[in-house]
């Protein structure tokens, strides 16, 4: 079981590394007179991270075969947006952090107002960049499938998805009394899970998967981006803080409203293994047309992500 | 000459309306969790407003005997990114500016952070709003000047566009002793023309115009667009601030780098006279497939605009 885990984090690492090769293809060039903007947003994007989104959204597409010409501006797109909320979301006016892993953020680097515009400017190029993906397009199939692959990307990105999460959650947030479960899912699903379901689907879309497929694959990344959000609320009770990184109990301190507030640990541990496991259980069962290898991988990327303890 | 005038302002007061129509049909919808996002940015699409740039999209389509099915996303996608600037440009890390068109802005009515999200939403949103023009493609010629538009809007949008020019005026403003003539132009064109050119150039890429057309009205555009702001920075020293509706002399009190501090009044009114020749000289002269009604239409538009005294 170690020697397996070892051999998955090597693989991570490797698909990581080769998803920042790719964002970096398609960094922001700007003329002289703007170059402000896009040095701050190649600062967000060149931040680290795990880069989860990229590298499921190519898993997905491998694992029906698809083409990686296809895929790769999808990927860079689902960074950026991905970045873009998290620019945003660092601002004053949000939540106002200076540090966003060990690093400071956009912000307080380039000013307020430089950090507004290249969260902005990341949207834009994120779509500018999906788009490219037309000019590489051989077939009409493979055009009518990056038309699709955009209409998930911008659905889950905005006001049905990423950004209608964020205003739930600047509400919760305002008005913790008022937040009841149903409203809490909607935050978890929507701020975290969607996101999730666009690297998932965008992949398969791109590679011509079963529409059975496509639409598993969606309830498999709605379960595990509720998952690790209700993980992440355990783990603010239970953890370590010394092995997360971070001071635990800050959730109760900050009066906010959880998954274990609202439905007590016992309740929040249950309805996480049950995710899990559908989760898992769905991936298990995908079509005939998918490949093992990356089917594994899948597999063993969202199993790690619900049973971290960091 | 008279009579001539109260025609064509008729005619913009109706083009007008038919734009605000077409707005209409594609303002959001959202959850109730995630309904004062939606609110937020319905609030700021329907501030009023010339709606100058789907009327000017809606006539170049027209002028080449476009459907008018395919133009309308993408009118109601420009009038949304030209209002997701307005609302991030009024915020307090930006202008800081309370009242718009005598109405509160966004952040004055929902708060920062909400305003912020509704700007985000709205770009989103326009996104969206362009995508739905595949749907209404019959041929796959319709399909392929979908895309190309959604790259024109994207292009004039971004770093390369519009917030190149936020991000060269938001330095300019910090730093007026570093702007030169270059610099101002940079900003004129890529703040104001650019938003332009997608406007004449959109409508004619969906109408299949002729390629020479289009390279033509690009540089309407930009003329259109440098020569209004011209036009901006010369009434700020003579216009009578009661026709005006705001403050004279507010550029010279705040240090601001101008076309007039640059070069002159005399200088100024110079460049905006030939801008405006040249302008209604490239209009007059489009190729012999463009639709005399509304090439006449978009010059008396652009004369409005550019001999506007207020």
């Amino acid at each position: 079981m170690k020697e397996h885990s070892k051999i998955f984090h090597e693989q991570m690492d490797l698909r990581a590394a080769r998803a920042e090769e790719v964002l970096r293809k398609y960094l922001p060039q700007a003329d002289p007179c703007a170059k402000t903007v896009a040095e701050a947003a190649s600062y967000s994007l060149l931040a680290g991270g795990k880069r989860l989104r990229p590298v499921i959204l190519d898993a997905s597409c491998r694992m029906y075969g698809g083409r990686s010409e296809l895929a790769e501006p999808f990927m860079a797109a689902l960074e950026m947006i991905h970045t873009f909320s998290l620019v945003h979301d660092d601002l004053p006016s949000m939540d106002d952090d200076e540090y966003r892993r060990g690093r400071k953020t956009t912000h307080i680097v380039y000013g307020e107002g430089m950090a507004l515009l290249a969260g902005d400017a990341l949207l834009n190029l994120a779509v500018e960049t999906a788009l490219t993906a037309f000019d590489k397009a051989r077939t009409p199939e493979e055009t009518a499938a990056v038309i699709r692959a955009l209409k998930v990307l911008m659905r889950n990105a905005g006001m049905e998805g990423m950004i209608g999460g964020q205003c739930a959650d600047l509400e919760a947030e305002a008005h913790p009394e008022e937040t009841d479960a149903q409203k809490l899912l909607y935050i978890h699903r929507h701020k975290t899970a969607c996101m999730i379901a666009s690297a998932f689907q965008i992949g398969a879309i791109l590679a011509g998967a079963p529409e059975q497929d496509i639409e598993d694959l969606g309830r498999v990344a709605d379960d595990t981006g509720i998952a690790f959000q209700i993980i992440d609320d355990i783990l603010d009770v239970t953890g370590d803080s010394e092995e997360l990184g971070k001071l635990t109990g800050s959730d109760e301190k900050d009066g906010k409203v959880t998954y274990v507030t609202m439905h007590g640990l016992d309740g929040a541990e249950q309805e996480a293994g049950r995710l899990t496991e559908e989760a898992l259980g769905l991936l298990d069962r995908l079509g005939g047309t998918a490949d093992a290898e990356e089917q594994a991988f899948l597999t063993n990327l969202v199993r790690s992500l619900l049973t971290r303890r960091k």
